[in-house]
């Protein structure tokens, strides 16, 4: 083989080798060097110099030893959680966050800004405001900027297709993001954001296979395959918010009508307790959660059904994936075990009895947060390449 | 690293290694070496050891010469289609039907015998006297079986876990079926094997994310993802039959109500001509597609109606997934182009305009032997090793 080719192949079997032991050491809280080879079926020859560079490039560090059979006693990895920095975004809540994350998904600090209404400029304007604020902070070195931001994405491009609140159309945003910053970047949905921060470190326990809901203003969900998210042919997988739910039922901001938002998001519930009593009774939806407490009829009723009506899609999706782990997350969450006990009962009266009763349903642990690690998590997700940068 | 370590690593790169190239071949009508060595990223070296490989084990065969930009012609490979055989087995149709099948899909002789009424052990009895005799023809070597079977199942373990109409419940079919033949077997669910026979044969133009809907008796779906037939965490992706689609419905099979079965199947809709007329109108499916070409009007209304609620259920798949190919198979498919229109009208009002806009739906190519060409292709997804018998 030509000495180019060769090169490149000698290149490609180190860069996989050393993500192979990254993962390894990343998905345990401490491991031995004989561990990893167990594991990934690597030689400890091969073992020991990918972490000789690891421990040189400062990514990982010993951290004591272990107990062994036999022998002497291991000397335990462990991943140097500040090592690196990423930024993650969260663009999908009634204001921008964003914050600087290191590797073990802990939050180093964030930053926040109103979301402008509607201005599709001076909304990208906020997300420089936000990221120059970010990246001016001491948690260095950044490697990336990962993006979750509501509506259709095309994450393979880093366009932002259609986000109708924001009001940006066909923004490449990645390309933007990264000639003003010079860093990687990552743009996709943020409810796929979401599942993969739920997926990464929810502590969920799923083998694999993890469905994410997002409900609030609109209603989107992550589906993660193999541990990967999945979006589809065209990057919209998970688009149940906009899947009809009722015949003839109310205008949906989509310009269809009967949409699943329309009845069960949050926004639908605070429209429908309006509806029936007044703006003044419920203001907000925190006005709703207080009244729910209180066990007001018309607070319990309208998110109950919405609950309800939730818990019917979810049934469809049980029957077409099978998946077993069902996470919940986003503002409805706020109405707790009554509301989850709604979207249970109408999940299983939807799906076939066994697939619906293996099938776990519970809320997320980490609100907000989920979109922004999820969205950093992301720039890992195809190896490791930008913890190296030029080096590589 | 330990001897039989080296050698268990090298064995394990050279299947891998021959699987890539053999891969390669069974995509291509005829190839080059060069253009093998292309394509899988192997050197020239390796290429042309494991063709040769293939060729003395007569899997491949040299079929002329191909033009090449400069240098001398090309010697062309093609798959030997005929040098082994697989069997497939649909046990989902009102017949079992079985055939012999070579490597590039082609059925050599099939066999059927009449499905027994609910009895399970009998129904085992058939299952074994169609191997029987399809053991028996002279289609060698055989290299394993593959079976499609109606009902909930447990493709690892080879295990079907119910099947309502067969009357079988956790019946070690795989186990049983090696036992008898001493060859490979793999059992999966009918939906799902109808799926990988169209992905695979059907020529469906798809990048590797395929829905397949089987609208027979009952209604199940087989779903691709990335190439590879997805089942969810228990077996049972694509159960869409038994998701609710009609508040205080019919009574289903499964015990519950309102299932899309219930107004969506083949069986659903001879039923609902028969309540709206006669049995002795409509005694069979046959004759509800024959005055449905006529018009007459209690046939069209009960074929588009159960059209449109098969299409508002696709809707619900293609915002869970936005794939954009969904191929419709089973008996319903007699309906042709105007049953299609009303599947295709349902599902794009029930999902996201431009996610449904871009969706496909067509009706599949292969009809029954879908299922047994996809059964026996799943033998070889995880490898070719069952090719090479003893020598592996």
């Amino acid at each position: 083989m030509p000495p180019a080719k060769r090169k490149a192949t000698h290149q490609l079997t180190k860069q996989h080798n050393r993500d192979l032991v990254l993962k390894t050491i990343f998905e345990n809280e401490t491991i031995s060097r004989a561990e990893i080879a167990r594991i990934t079926k690597l030689t400890r020859t091969t073992v020991s110099d990918v972490v000789a560079g690891l421990l040189s490039g400062g990514l990982v560090k010993e951290v004591g030893f272990g107990s062994s059979i036999g022998g002497k006693p291991s000397i335990l990895l462990s991943l140097e959680a500040d090592s690196r920095y990423l930024i993650g975004l969260n663009l999908a809540q009634n204001k921008f966050i964003g914050a600087v994350v290191n590797l073990r998904g802990q939050i180093k600090e964030t930053a926040e800004i109103p979301v402008p209404d509607g201005d599709g400029q001076q909304a990208l304007k906020s997300v420089y405001e936000i990221l120059d604020k970010l990246v001016k902070t001491n948690w260095k070195p950044l490697v990336g900027i990962g993006v979750g931001a509501p509506g259709l994405i095309n994450t393979r491009q880093g366009i932002v297709v259609n986000a109708v609140n924001l009001n940006w159309q066909d923004l490449p945003l990645a390309r933007l993001l990264h000639e003003r910053y010079d860093l990687p970047v990552s743009v996709l949905n943020d409810s796929q954001a979401t599942a993969i921060g739920e997926f990464v470190y929810g502590d969920h326990n799923s083998d694999g296979n993890l469905i994410v809901v997002n409900v609030r203003h609109g209603i989107g969900a992550g589906i993660l395959i193999n541990g990967r998210i999945f979006q589809g042919d065209g990057g919209g997988a998970g688009e149940i918010g906009h899947v009809l739910a009722q015949e003839d039922g109310l205008l949906c901001r989509c310009g269809r009508r009967g949409c699943l938002e329309t009845i069960a998001s949050a926004q639908a519930v605070l429209q429908r307790a309006q509806s029936l009593s007044s703006v003044s009774e419920f203001p907000t939806l925190d006005a709703i959660e207080t009244r729910f407490l209180a066990n007001d009829p018309i607070a319990r009723k309208t998110v109950l059904e919405a609950g309800h009506s939730l818990g019917r899609s979810l049934g469809s999706l049980v029957g077409a994936l099978n998946i077993r782990k069902i996470v919940l997350a986003g503002d409805m969450t706020c109405f707790g075990q009554p509301w989850l006990d709604s979207v249970q009962q109408a999940m299983t009266r939807a799906a076939l009895g066994r697939m619906a009763q293996e099938t776990e349903l519970e809320i997320g642990k980490l609100d907000y947060a989920a979109c922004i690690l999820g969205a950093s998590a992301h720039l890992l997700l195809d190896g490791y390449s930008l913890l190296f940068g030029s080096e590589n």
